[in-house]
């Protein structure tokens, strides 16, 4: 059985005694069956939800979060301080109006903000996890959140959204629960991880596991942080984030308070001092092996695996909306339009939305009108074909 | 004074007792002055060179070498035990045609191929320069290229040639000594270095001195080696020298010796051992710190300053061939056709190649027909112009 919805107060990373929002607990009866072989439970699924669910629980959108965020949407990140991370889609009479939608956003499984995960105690020993926890994929953290809503009794999803990894996670849960679906707008993302993606996640992954701090996954027992390593990581991974013309739009070859070149290894340029910046903040709020795992399995992500793409989407009959950005070079206009086509072969129903933007990946993060314009009407479609006030 | 040119042997990094070719030593009446405001002497530039230099002195090919590599463009490299790293370009009866023409290579000022950098011994103290090294630029390692041809009795050059950092050093030539580059052939470069990869190049930099190994610049007297954060910057460097395209094509999702997905953080991907292997190779023939000082020159680029690109190259009277490929996302087209168009906006005599490969950045050192096509054409046509048989 299901125990009963809870507020739970764990630890936080960053500022001990803030609450990580909502918790789930399932027991050992309820444990979560991994694609790696392993069951897991008890666990815990933390999540956060906004708006109110309507009397026919038809209004709840899912969003799914990308690697790096969690399940605080909007309002304030009690754990960075800050507020969430898509206050430009998400609130009263955003896009995706809380007014109007359920909204529900659950921490992904292999996580670091509440729901379980390597940085989490492992019920069995007492410790944390880290290593020992096992590894998750993408179907795995949409099996979790299944379960979640079952928990609160939420069988229909209005829609399910989200960008890059979020956007994987909309694209397993139409495949995988299609009656539950009658929405889905990934955005920014792809139905399989690239090569060249593997490889900058595996830079990422090594330069963390260099780190003698990381203590062979065993830093929190130990008392370090592979900190740098995981700058490192964060660094990298944030130049693909962005876009060639962005950077050079906004630092170009700008110096940081100074007038000439120091001709020393400290940051001269601005662009040094931004990815300083990046990676210092990140290894304030982010666990290094959550990031392993997180990675992992956006690596492993590969929706058709050895049969076609078409096929995973035969005879859904959930409405689509595919939006990618021009300059996303991480989960370029290929691999969206990629999907788009599976869609069309399958004759499913779906919308592409290529937007011109040179601001990179990031871009379904920031201050982008023709996404909010695209999710807005897609949202309004949705609502109306399913008698949502 | 010169002294006169003599062969040295130089420690090497992997092989003990190998020669690093030969090595031209300037006394300190002969130092070479650097853009830091330093004067280095004494100093040594090692090289190697091909063919014979014909009676009229007129027909020496000065090739630049990239980031990693160094003076050995063809034969058995001592040091590393493999080939050249142009042998497809190089050689009797290559475009650049050692039966004709008398090709010159020089290991760059803060390299690690016996040229002075910071791995060779400060003569003042005895020890290794580490970062006591002065921090160097392209401009000065052409000025120190330049030293050597005076030094060999050199005074013109029939052409310049390189790609990447050494296509910067073809275009320093150009813009520094216009009457002694008879022609230039920069390839896949910029006449500046990018936001974006300065950006790369700090991860990778931030990458070596996050290695406690490194010691502050200080390993080689403390006996360690920063082997983890330099492969790691190899790693996420060697990314860029590809293509999206190219990876899916030599890899994609491939497996590495299993059938399955291991859910362990070992290489599971062809695409992650491939990095490895690459990390793994670089720490055994380049210098940690010489990776420090050759990225931040090529940061330190930028041929116009404050200046117009057009200005540099006013009343040039030299022949340019500008090559490109269309896949390099590293040193994109774009930044060549910059080059291209400041050239034709200063009356320049220049021609622009280029070449549809979905090889990325790497093409320059690949098997591309179209580029030795074009390379073998243009040594032609000014081997003609100036009678070089």
């Amino acid at each position: 059985m299901v125990e009963a919805a809870q507020p739970r107060f764990l630890r936080p990373l960053a500022a001990p005694g803030a609450d990580i929002g909502q918790a789930m607990v399932f027991g050992p009866e309820r444990a979560l069956t991994l694609d790696a072989g392993r069951a897991l439970g008890p666990w815990t699924c933390a999540y956060m939800t906004y708006g109110t669910l309507n009397a026919a629980r038809s209004n709840a959108v899912l969003v799914c979060h990308a690697l790096t965020a969690d399940q605080f949407v909007i309002g304030h990140n009690p754990v960075t301080g800050k507020p969430g991370w898509w206050t430009s889609m998400v609130g009263p009479g955003k896009p995706i109006d809380t007014e109007r939608f359920f909204v529900i956003c659950a921490n992904v499984i292999g996580g670091c903000m509440g729901s379980s995960g390597p940085a989490e105690t492992d019920p069995a020993t007492g410790q944390p996890y880290g290593l020992d926890f096992p590894l998750v994929t993408i179907g795995d953290m949409v099996r979790a959140q299944a379960m979640l809503l079952d928990a609160l009794g939420i069988d229909k999803l209005l829609c399910v959204t989200g960008g890059s990894m979020g956007g994987m996670q909309v694209l397993e849960w139409a495949a995988s629960y299609p009656d539950r679906v009658l929405s889905a707008m990934p955005i920014a993302t792809a139905a399989r991880h690239s090569a060249q993606n593997i490889a900058f996640h595996e830079v990422g992954r090594q330069a963390i596991m260099a780190d003698p701090d990381w203590r062979g996954g065993r830093y929190q027992v130990e008392g370090t942080r592979p900190a740098k390593g995981l700058a490192v990581a964060r660094m990298a991974a944030h130049i693909t984030y962005l876009s060639e013309p962005a950077l050079q739009r906004k630092f170009g070859r700008t110096l940081q308070d100074r007038a000439e070149i120091s001709f020393r290894f400290a940051p001269d340029f601005q662009v040094e001092s931004y990815l300083h910046h990046q990676g210092a903040s990140f290894v304030d709020r982010f666990d290094a092996n959550s990031y392993l795992y997180i990675t992992r399995a956006m690596d492993y992500f590969d929706l058709a695996g050895s049969g076609s793409l078409p096929e995973v989407f035969l005879r859904s009959r959930t409405r689509f909306c595919i939006v990618s950005f021009t300059s996303d070079w991480l989960f370029p206009a290929s691999e969206n339009k990629r999907i788009a086509h599976a869609l069309n072969a399958a004759t499913a129903t779906v919308s592409f939305v290529e937007i011109d933007t040179d601001r990179g990946h990031d871009a379904f993060l920031l201050d982008e009108p023709e996404l909010f314009a695209a999710a807005r009407g897609f949202l309004n479609s949705v609502a109306q074909e399913h008698g949502v006030a």
